[in-house]
């Protein structure tokens, strides 16, 4: 039989009623002759609950007790969703992530998957079971300790179980119905796209499209797993939804596929810094030190041996960032006259395969900034996608004029 | 180090305050030089809320996912109470059952255990953690499933621990400050007792008094664990609570230790059973293949081939123990006129090793209620018990006269 993976995130499972429905989906799977492997998200507002507890019970607490106790909602989940799925006379059973064993590696809160043996639910595939609903979310260390893989790790978690069965599809049912050339909140022309690459979901999970947890992305373009983000609130037909595949597997291509955005910038500038040789080793070490995710990075034309260096980090690390700098400077390690920053910013980026092939996609993009009258404070781009940093609010104006001058409400 | 097993129930881990109460508990008890295994229940509400899940999602549920489902509540107090114990410098650290591991056999949702490895967690204290806190009430099944042992399954887990480790004595801390010669809420001149003989505690158990699960109880008959019930609530000195322990350790015995009392009875009566070799054998098969607990039996004299038969069984159990009568009759297997149902009945018992050197107990409790005008419909006696079924309007009165003539308010 075909395998196919199903995810349902919390809010597809935060009511018994809703945990019914999804199994119906599930049923309606089977029926058309799959064996299937469900992965479920804690019911919606659980595992908060949860972190609430231990955050409450101790500031700095112990990632192996944290897992613990945090991993525990999906496994209410998983045998919900196995005895609805018997009531409907569809032979199921439930897997926590240490019977499996889903083997992760001992980095408590953050874990990544080592290894998935296939066997003991291929065994029951083999004995008639024609669903194993899985808790996701969770693993077991080499110490036989429990481990989560992260919030949102049960996407994760669905992708690396359709690797490792060699599954037809992973489809993710979510409460929204697909990928969307950009945020429909914001841009009423945003329009759904039937496909998109793996490599342009992959920059647009991380530029902030909560759709997808990027982990899962990334394994699943490195495993060539069929990724489908759905709606488990609407009737799907076979158009429903968002196909997240390879690049070859989409024949039309506009030059951008979607427009995303992210408030969640801060801009950092060093004044006057001395500029000689391995400054930026200076800065950057200690920062990457300090655990600040530097993203975007500019710096000015060097005059009478003095520059400015100008990065951005998320907002909330914007402290830890200036703290890092001043141990710099009190170190003796680099010199500047001020350190200025700006949270009053946004980051908003194109993102398309099709950018390798089409030139001036970028010249573009500033035009339509400019015309508009919108600053670019820094900008960075990569093979298939240009950011740039622009005053906050500046940011659906931004965004609604880049969906218009790429013609993204047409398809290809 | 001496071990030491502390048992917490749901309410006296309702609330993170009261978890933090408990671990203050826990922390005096490593300062006074032990080793400790703490056993801990679900947070009080959250079994009932899970099993009212699975209640509404599947009527004739699969135990194995039900297992699945209810164990979960109790991993969240035993992380949460390691992260308490950590944050007050107490080193510690949570199992769940399957780490343990603690094996049990596959009587899903009633499950028995086997075996537990003392190994794993010996070597964590040798490595200097202080305090083990175990999930209660779960195991694991040879199949490698999640197991539980029932309701009050954590009573079980704690004396089981405690046979297993060689514990000094197992404190199960409750809402109660111990076990009473009755229940204060009917007799106000009831008693705590400072001790008590298994023999006795298993009696009263088994007769409703809810302090303690009865299986529980039995193991610490079984392996000498003594047992000490007192409350989470009251600051505990040396004479707190109750000890449950080898009759040995009793120097003066009253002749009854306490009064119980069930109001969970049903006296059945099938009247006119045509008499003849086997009968009882034909009645009492059919009711215990139903699954009925027949607790008292009388049978009244022959006369003319036919006989009455009365039995007693718990209140919910009539209609199946009807059902199982009415099919032995169909099937030929049995004769009788009527069977007369009467839930308006009551168990009133008297316990204590003294019953065996103090002749004529049996004898002054029937006068008692026979002076107060109480008929007694039933009559069953063991070693250390004598039992009656009263009409349940006399309940409170049976008991408070017999509390009064055995003198219970004073200590021997």
């Amino acid at each position: 039989m075909p395998i196919l993976v199903m995810k349902f995130g919390g809010t597809s499972v935060a009511t018994l009623d809703r945990i019914r429905r999804a199994a119906k989906r599930v049923g309606r799977e089977v029926a058309n002759g799959y064996d299937v492997i469900v992965i479920v998200s804690a019911m919606a507002g659980e595992t908060n609950k949860l972190v609430g507890y231990v955050d409450e019970t101790s500031p700095l607490y112990d990632a192996r007790e944290y897992d613990a106790v945090v991993s525990s909602g999906e496994n209410v989940t998983a045998g919900l969703m196995a005895l609805t799925l018997q009531e409907m006379d569809v032979p199921a059973r439930s897997w926590q992530g240490w019977q499996v064993p889903l083997k992760t590696n001992a980095a408590h809160a953050a874990a990544r998957i080592m290894e998935i043996p296939t066997d003991n639910i291929m065994a029951k595939f083999g004995e008639g079971m024609k669903v194993a609903v899985v808790a996701g979310f969770q693993g077991v260390s080499p110490e036989g300790r429990i481990t989560t893989l992260g919030r949102g790790g049960s996407d994760t978690t669905a992708v690396a179980f359709a690797a490792a069965f060699g599954a037809e599809r992973c489809d993710i049912y979510t409460d929204v119905d697909g990928v969307y050339t950009t945020d429909p909140r914001i841009c009423e022309k945003a329009r759904k796209l039937e496909k998109i690459a793996f490599e342009e979901m992959l920059e647009l999970a991380s530029l902030g499209a909560k759709v997808l947890q990027t982990r899962s992305v990334e394994l699943a373009m490195r495993f060539k797993v069929r990724l489908r983000v759905l709606s488990s609130f609407e009737d799907n037909d076979e158009h429903a939804g968002t196909l997240v595949c390879d690049e070859e597997d989409i024949v039309e291509q506009n030059a951008v596929a979607g427009v995303a955005y992210s408030r969640d910038e801060a801009k950092m500038t060093l004044v006057s810094v001395a500029d000689k040789p391995g400054i930026a080793a200076a800065i950057f070490g200690p920062l990457a030190d300090a655990g600040v995710n530097v993203d975007m990075i500019v710096q000015n034309i060097s005059e009478e041996g003095r520059t400015d260096m100008t990065f951005s980090c998320p907002t909330n690390q914007v402290a830890r960032a200036r703290q890092a700098m001043e141990g710099a400077k009190d170190r003796g390690e680099i010199e500047y006259n001020d350190l200025i920053a700006d949270t009053d910013v946004c980051k908003v980026s194109i993102v398309g395969i099709g950018m390798r092939s089409h030139a001036g996609v970028a010249a573009k993009m500033f035009a339509a900034l400019r015309d508009e009258g919108i600053n670019i404070r820094v900008i960075t781009t990569s093979e298939i996608k240009v950011s740039v940093l622009i005053d906050r609010k500046y940011m659906e104006l931004a965004v609604q004029a880049l969906h218009d001058t790429f013609e993204l409400e047409k398809t290809a």
